[in-house]
């Protein structure tokens, strides 16, 4: 009913076209859920909220080009920066590339155990993986710990240690920190994603491009179609059930009588309904255990692109506890209108940086690309926007829900579980790109032939489908080079070294870490 | 508002006898809260939820004694049971002990450093504890792990290990899995009751006492008194804050104009309101943070109490991954009529057994405790009540709410922290046994008096009061045996062997691991 509109405006195109009539319940003045494409003089638009799409993710693709909106490429020309101990080291590629040989070793390890442990996650059914137990009842730090030959117990109070790179990683993906999340789910979230590299590259990957005059369109274009059947600042407050159909109240007491109900708010923020019937324990309890992750989403504009001069393409990687933003990408329009870094404060930074004046914030983000940029031309924005989403009432916070250790396990299978006549949309609980507009677009889908389902339209086979590739956004494998397929673990290594080395044996492997891999193989 | 109604009624009884006009809006159809009384012919009456009191509880014991309420001790005359690897073992004392002396020292050094790391926490203040991000990032698992010698890896996969007898004290004490909680959190909250051995005793513990008639008598008392002014079947949907007060609006459209608002809910469930303003981003994203524990309760009568024929008082802790129950007490009345064992099916084990029927439920529990009590008679009980906590709206689980990793330290200072005219009590903002009734009553009076402070009734120091010691429930201080205050860890007594013996020396140092210990005092 609420919220992430961009999913329940899908469902209920879907549902029209079938013919049945639909009214869509907005919570907020406006439509679009997470996404929010603002106007202004100083930046004709800008994407406050989820904008970046890429390719394999055919349903959003699909449906922007169906309402007529258009994609562009996130500049990635130039070099990207690595900035870490206090200095900026250019590089190209998804993931910045480590010049010490363990770092290096321990690093591709990382990324190629995330990936194959979760390939062992069935995307639909993540509670049925065969560690599934084992894994949620570990965080994510816990898991780096076990599978990074280096410790990053001091990492998390320390910042300088090798394992900032990974802690990056996760903040960036999910906008909540390594120890607050559970390793099965991230495994999961990351792996609908297509792994480690797609999720977190610009070119082939998931921030490839963005929607040409903002995201918020999509949800503009549908709620124009289903012109009168959306009612905005209509908070739903209760959802009551009973034989004959479903009642549904609001805020502002207007009440209204269906046969089925799509809810696509964020599972938390379904806190915010009294239902009648009561529902489930399982799901009364999971929707306390799913928090939205943290981000203060900053745009910083200038009169020029003056990273462009400099051979950089705007996409800086911060490592630097003491830096607002961790990650940045150019945010120029793609007429090269508007010179714009877009930067991300993320979790931990961004519930403390909420304490401070935007201005205060501006002034802190100038500095950081100063220094990471090498020049006093950061210095001089000519215009600042930002959007705090965790005080947002009516998201919770962005981009997604996390599931805490321990609640994926038992609590997962309740996510999209229909409940009556109540029928469970919203991006969480996608099967594929879950987190972003493309899993909220297959959710809403699902959800609406859900119901023509239960109405008798359609056979059980046909609630699920699978776009096509979009022709316009072609996909590229993602290639896994011989050295990154066969280059040993840092135990590996140092066990040959260990077996070549007889006096140095026993001490070598005293400090060979217990990994991961001795229990997923065996 | 709703809910803990323990709490706001409470407030509102203090706020009255100041001359206050009050009304109480309570979501369900009765007060009470987490409470909860039944009565019926086969067992008078039973507690279906919040039930037991004990010494340094003086908030609690004193508004039962000024509302004529009295107390019982719960039997702990005889014998109590711990149930292990498939065997009864027989002791007395707060926990059972280890023959083992590895064992021994390790569970020694557990409790004791538990206990120590809690005194470096403020009560009112943990997030300004020196550890506090430390100890917020890492769950009890991984405290459990690194205080004690031998890992519980395989403790969580495998329950035969050494480790169970920390993960039933984490179950017993906070309904809730020691992956899932934070360490920080989860130390405050043992500190604020006194300490390991106070929180998980019956005699001079949390479970000594009983209220005769039940505890759901406090609230209804109170409601007798404020008659007139509790509302029932009034769950809040909004609180809208204007220059000139408070406005208020239920589910069934009513609306009430006051000065101040006090909340009883548990954090997590005050998301089921609309706000007007926002609230803050932290508080926001907090009681999104704050999950109730799971747990079902379960009475199961008998013709007579033949565990005391036996020499057994009624108590069993049991570590059996097939046994529903945890943790038993004696629940026959203080007459000795309606023989009764009080059975906590907890955490991950309320998740899982939720599945099955009430009869299904009642079956298991039998056959356990026959196995336990070593009779073929506790398979034939005369009655059985339970209750799942999971289920309800307006509770969302009990006993109370916990702290996921990395939300302590982040969240904790806006648990208790005015919103405008919008005050917060309810059992998590006290700084006193947090999550008891006696943490209720603390935060109901404490709110009311910050509502008393707002109007310029009372001074910011007349805020907090500390209740004098009961009288009819004195304390008896906790006393640390000789042993148990100087027996080395098992790290420190192999590193005394190490020194002690040249030849091994090498070895054993291989073998210590980690502790906090160094951390913590250097």
């Amino acid at each position: 009913d609420n919220s992430t509109c961009n999913v329940v405006m899908v469902a209920a195109k879907l549902l029209k076209e079938a013919g049945l009539t639909v009214v869509v319940l907005e919570a907020r003045d406006r439509v679009g859920g997470r996404t929010y494409t603002v106007t202004g003089p100083k930046f004709k638009y800008v994407d406050l909220g989820g904008a970046y799409v890429g390719p394999t993710q055919n349903c959003i693709l699909r449906l922007a080009r169906e309402l007529g909106v258009k994609t562009y490429l996130v500049n990635e020309k130039e070099r990207l920066i690595h900035y870490t101990k206090g200095k900026a080291y250019p590089f190209r590629g998804p993931f910045p590339p480590a010049w010490n040989p363990v770092v290096y070793l321990d690093y591709n390890n990382l990324w190629r155990t995330l990936d194959s442990l979760g390939k062992e996650i069935p995307a639909n059914a993540p509670w049925t993986c065969r560690y599934a137990e084992q894994w949620d009842n570990m965080t994510m730090k816990e898991l780096i710990d076990k599978v990074c030959w280096t410790r990053s117990e001091e990492t998390f109070s320390l910042p300088s240690s090798l394992h900032m790179n990974s802690l990056l990683f996760v903040n960036v993906n999910v906008t909540s920190e390594p120890h607050e999340v559970s390793a099965l789910w991230f495994l999961w979230y990351i792996k609908l994603c297509g792994g480690t590299k797609r999720i977190f590259s610009t070119s082939n990957g998931g921030q490839e491009r963005k929607f040409v005059g903002g995201s918020g369109q999509i949800s503009e274009k549908i709620a124009e179609q289903l012109k009168g059947s959306v009612k905005l600042k209509q908070p739903v407050v209760r959802v009551s059930q009973h034989p004959g159909g479903v009642s549904v109240e609001t805020l502002t007491g207007e009440k209204y009588q269906g046969a089925y109900v799509i809810s696509a708010i964020p599972p938390g923020l379904t806190m915010n309904i009294h239902y009648e019937p009561e529902l489930p324990p399982i799901r009364n309890q999971l929707i306390q255990r799913v928090p939205m992750g943290s981000i203060i989403k900053c745009m910083m504009y200038y009169q020029k692109a003056f990273w462009k001069d400099k051979g950089y393409c705007g996409t800086m990687m911060i490592e630097d506890e003491n830096s607002p933003i961790s990650m940045t990408l150019d945010d120029t329009k793609p007429d090269g209108s508007c010179p714009c870094i877009m930067g991300f404060i993320l979790a931990r930074k961004a519930r403390e940086l909420i304490e401070l004046t935007k201005d205060e914030r501006k002034q802190q983000i100038c500095q950081i690309y100063a220094k990471v940029l090498g020049t006093t031309e950061a210095l001089k924005p000519v215009h600042y926007e930002e959007k705090d989403w965790c005080g947002e009432q009516y998201s919770g916070g962005c981009y997604s829900a996390y599931f805490p250790p321990g609640t994926f396990f038992q609590f997962s299978r309740a996510l999209r579980k229909p409940f009556g006549r109540l029928f469970f949309a919203g991006t969480e609980t996608a099967t594929k790109w879950s987190g972003y507009m493309d899993g909220a677009v297959q959710a809403g889908e699902r959800a609406a032939r859900e119901v023509l389902h239960a109405m008798g339209r359609i056979s059980s086979l046909e609630i699920w489908k699978e776009d096509e590739e979009a022709q316009e956004v072609p996909s590229q494998p993602i290639r896994e080079s011989f050295l990154e397929q066969w280059l040993p673990s840092v135990p590996a290594f140092l066990s040959v070294m260990t077996i070549s080395t007889v006096f140095l044996g026993a001490l070598g492997l005293s400090l060979v870490k217990p990994s991961m891999r001795p229990h997923f193989f065996k």
